[in-house]
Parts: structure tokens; C-alpha cells; sequence
């Protein structure tokens, strides 16, 4: 049962409720939907944060003008398995499908696809993308970067982005598996989310303002110290993703977004591994190992997991009994529904 | 200075040791050279762990026969972009130098060149491949699966690798950025080497018996439990890097290799990003992120760094002044290059 200030929606009733507000908004009927959809599908899978949470914020931004509904990526450059693409500041959970569509088409051609794709704007959930490789049959990568949010090691100043990294390994039974995550022990909203529900964090999170590790959220939001995960080690790796990123699609790196009064205009790539190595010896691989992991101890009541595995047992819930959704923000976007937009 | 039981040897003694220890066992002269340089250069970018200290068990494997000092490696399947190699027991870092070199020919004729290597050994230092990329002029990435030796999140039963992976990014002053890691907080050497030391780690680097978290190396050394980096995070990327690794290569999984007495004929991949990519532009978005970076201000004495900058650094000092070797190991390697094999 959701806690109080929260309430069960139907996912068809959230996902055309999506629908209407997109609709009068510049996106034409079929975008509107898949657009929709996405959101949607990120609250099924128990990611409110960069679902309808994340929803008004989108359609503001639309309003703003540094999302252009009615855009979609251009070829850029071609190098032969990895293409440069132009976003054109379209939505960016539509150029991101498109993207890993096209990788995908390449990787059919030559073994593996990658797709680099400057000027567009936050994908919501990395996972979205990857999920989409592997329910085609292919191994999926992607990665974005995003404006500084992180502290290097050994600094208090956010000069690093979360940078956010989704690996999927395709299932013949659709299970997939699905490593979603950034760069950050904790997002930002993980962090407000906490704070607000006067929660610890279940291990430490960041710095507190006297330089202590801490698990109290609120003193990591006035530090604006995140812990990176493994501590220098993730920072060094977000570095690295955010180089990747920003070179191969010759976009802005994190530096660049920095400048910016908000973050639109992103680097992301979508990397898709040939169905063809995917074979029945492969697939096999695969389920010899998550029946080996199935078969750990466990040390607490948290039973072993592989990555991927909660969500589709959210997804199952959802599904049947309504997606959890704060009441407040469904009814604004009941609300947007039932409005024209402003411009 | 070194501590005590270390002393300083100028590179190319080093380098030349090895090769004599190499050119009777197996390794015809040309291929002794490079092997004896890979090792060496590990101890001169401040990585004893996978150079000098892990020589000897090198050679003993090699008498063992887990490791055949004249195979090389051969295709297995080409995908187009992607290629399948057989490692056939090689010497892990000149399988690893060859395929890395493979993947760089297939990136300048496909944008993208991505070799996976099955049947393959140790190759000591991930980063030493990302950085044969780098010196190149590609931005390169690698990693390899291990046998088990870390637990899953809540278990304390090692079901996943480590997995080191290693991406670079070149420099045209060929101060390449280069982060290089395994998904364990601390390598077992580490924590070993802290233990002998008496030494507290400078983060929690796992589990003590009793489940808490710990900073005492000791106790992780009995619990087994070392942490993944980003705690449950960590554990995600290990397997779905374990699993790519597999699957990409047809070769074995991490739970294969637990099947086995010794960790050999272990996964890789190597991936190159062509050259192409790394245009003016491009190396320009590098130096403006680096330069960025080093403005952040800092918390404590530490510097901010790039990841691969400290050990330009190491490597300068090393250069100079030799490279500090334990007295011990450094004897029996010297003695190993006086004696003719036993096999």
C-alpha cells in the first residue's frame, strides 16, 4: 500500500493522461505516445523520479524552449560503425529510442552499432534504452553526461557530472539483465526524497560541511558533496564517460553544460552488440550464471539479486495493482491535461 | 626513499632480468623482450602488484602449464567490426598487446573495432592495453573477467570477479587519461599488503566477520567479504562485465573459472575508437575538461587529479631514480634468470 500523500494509477490511464498533455504541446500524434509511453514505463518499473515526477518539469522546459518537441536527430558524420548524430535539442527520450534503433540497424551490418548523439536532452532512465536493445535480442550500452553535480576527488566544487551507465544483457525469456546507474552513490532525487521523509541513507552517501562521511541526506544537499561510488573511483570513471561522450559525438562535455543556466544540449552514446553473438551457446552462459549467483548465501534478509531482477518484480506489482504516484503532482498533470499550454 | 626491504633498480636492468628469465622457457627472443617489457613498465607506473611482485607466479604457471609461452592467438569468428579470438593458454599480456593492436586495425577500417579473447590468461595491468590505445592516437577500453572473489550484494559467498576494466582517452602530449580499476573497492594485493604492513585502509574497503563494515584489512582477509565499489552498484557492473566478456568471446564465465583449480583461460574484450574521432576538436573539448578540473578547489592536501595523472608521475620519479623492487622478490627473480627451467 503507497504511504499517505500517494495513490495507485492504472498504467493506461497514466500513460494517455501523458499522452494529452504532450499532444497540444508540438508533438504529433505517434511521438506523443511514445513519449508517453516512456515516461510511463519508468514509473511501472518503480522510477518516479524520472517519470511523472520528472513529468512538469519536461513540459516547462518544452515551454522554455530548450526542448523542441517537433525535433529529431540528424545524421552528422559517419565513420562506419559509429555514426555522429545531431539531437537538434529534440526530447530526449525520443532521440535516445532513435539512437538506439539506429545502433541496433548498424550493429545488424557490422557486429557492433554505436551511435553518438550530441544536442539532446535528458533521456529520463538510462535503463529505458538498454531494456530496448535486449528485448530486440542485442547487448546493449549507453551512457549520457550531464551538468557538474559531483566533486572530483578531493574537492568540494561539482566539477563532474553523474554520468549515468545502462548495460543490458539480453534473455530469452525477456528477463533481461540490467545495470542502470550513475556515477553518484545516491541521485539527487534519491537524496531530496530521503531528506524529505526525514530518512537515513542505508550507507553513506557523502560529506558533510565539516568534511565527514555521512548517511543523513540533508547534510549532503547542504554540502553539495555526493559520494562517488567507490569513492575515487567513480569520479574517474565519470570523468572518463563524460570525455567519451563529449568526443565521439563531438558535443559539450560536462564543462560546457556547466556555462549553461540549465542542462539541455547533453552527449550521449547507444553501443548494440550483434543478435548474431547471442546465440543458444551464449544465452545458456548467461543462465548458468544467474543460477550460480541465485545459489549464494545470504548474510541478511536481502536475498541475492541479479541487476535487473527487483524492477521486473515491481513492473509485476505495478501492473496489477496501479502504479504509485504522489497526489500532487497527478493532479497538476491532470491538470496540464485538461489545459491548453501557454505558448 | 623506499621502506625497508625495498630497493631501487634503474628500468632497463629490470626490463632485462625478466627477458633472461623469459628467453628459456618458452618465449622465442622477440616475444621474451615484449613480455619482459609489459612486467617492467608495471613496476614503473608504481604497479608492483602486477609486475615484479606477480613475476614469479608467472613462471610457474608457465611450468605448470596453465600458461603456453608459444601460443598466440588465433580467430575464432569475425562479426565485422567485432572478431572472436582463441587465446590458446598464451601469455596473457601478449595475447592482450595483440589483440588490443587487432582491434585498432579493425577500428581504422570500421570506425570501431572491438576483439573478444576467449581461452586467455592474466594480463597483469588493465590499463596498460587502454594505454597502448591511447600512445596510438584511439580512445580505448578493456576489461577482463576473474575468477570469483567477491561476494554479491548480501551474500558473503565470492560468486562475482573483480573485473578490472580501463578506459583511455588520448593527449596529443601523449599525457593520456587513463582510469583503471577492478568493481572491488581494494585489490586482494592491496589488502594484503596493508595487512603486512599493519596498515588501516584510507576507506571501508568490506565486511568483518561480524558483518559491519571495516576499514581493517585483516578482518576482510578472513571474511572474504571485500566491497564492491558503490556497494550493490559495483556488484551490478561486475556481473554485467563478466557477463559481456562470456558472451562477446564464447569463453568462460566467471562461475566457470571457480570450477577450476587456478584462475586460467580467462574472458576479455578490447575495444578501439578510431583515430578519426580524436580530431583537433575533439582533443581540444580534452584539454578544456582537464583544465577545468584542475580549478576545482580542493578539501584537504590531496591534489585533484585526472585518473592516469599520478602515474605520469610515479612513472617520472621511477624513471629517474629506479624502480623501488622488494629485496626478496627481486632476488628470486634474479635467481629464476640464472637457472635454466625445471620442466
Amino acid at each position: 500500500m503507497p504511504h499517505d500523500g500517494r495513490t495507485r494509477v492504472p498504467f493506461n490511464e497514466l500513460r494517455q493522461v501523458l499522452e494529452q498533455c504532450l499532444r497540444p504541446r508540438g508533438f504529433e500524434s505517434r511521438r506523443a505516445k511514445r513519449c508517453a509511453r516512456i515516461f510511463a514505463e519508468n514509473d511501472l518499473v518503480g522510477v518516479a523520479s524520472h517519470g511523472l515526477n520528472r513529468f512538469p518539469r519536461f513540459v516547462e522546459w518544452i515551454e522554455r524552449g530548450w526542448i523542441d518537441p517537433a525535433q529529431t536527430p540528424e545524421l552528422a558524420a559517419s565513420f562506419g560503425s559509429l555514426e555522429r548524430w545531431d539531437g537538434r535539442l529534440g526530447p530526449g527520450p525520443l532521440n535516445a529510442r532513435d539512437c538506439m534503433s539506429r545502433a541496433m540497424e548498424i550493429a545488424e551490418e557490422h557486429g557492433v552499432g554505436i551511435v553518438a548523439l550530441r544536442n539532446t536532452n535528458h533521456w529520463m532512465r538510462a535503463g529505458t534504452y538498454a531494456w530496448q536493445a535486449a528485448d530486440a535480442g542485442f547487448a546493449g550500452i549507453c551512457f549520457t553526461n550531464t551538468e557538474p553535480n559531483l566533486p572530483p576527488w578531493g574537492s568540494s566544487q561539482p566539477k563532474l557530472g553523474n554520468n549515468p551507465v545502462a548495460v543490458s544483457i539480453p534473455r530469452s525469456n525477456g528477463r533481461h539483465v540490467l545495470s542502470d546507474g550513475a556515477m553518484s552513490q545516491f541521485s539527487y532525487g534519491a537524496l531530496e526524497t530521503a531528506a524529505r521523509r526525514k530518512e537515513r541513507l542505508p550507507v553513506q552517501g557523502g560529506f558533510a560541511k565539516t568534511g565527514e562521511l555521512t548517511n543523513d541526506p540533508e547534510e549532503i544537499l547542504q554540502s553539495k558533496r555526493a559520494l562517488p561510488i567507490g569513492f575515487w573511483k567513480g569520479a574517474g570513471l565519470s570523468l572518463v564517460i563524460d570525455l567519451l561522450a563529449a568526443t565521439l559525438s563531438a558535443g559539450q562535455a560536462t564543462c560546457d553544460l556547466g556555462t549553461q543556466e540549465e542542462e539541455y544540449g547533453v552527449s550521449q552514446v547507444f553501443v548494440a552488440l550483434a543478435r548474431s553473438l547471442m546465440d543458444a551457446s551464449a544465452l545458456e552462459r548467461v543462465e548458468r550464471t544467474l543460477l550460480d549467483l541465485h545459489t549464494a548465501s545470504t548474510v541478511s534478509e536481502v536475498p541475492v539479486r541479479y541487476p535487473g531482477e527487483r524492477l521486473l518484480q515491481i513492473r509485476e506489482q505495478n501492473l496489477r495493482d496501479g502504479i504509485p504516484v504522489d497526489k500532487a503532482v497527478w493532479e497538476d498533470v491532470q491538470h496540464l491535461a485538461s489545459i491548453s499550454p501557454t505558448r
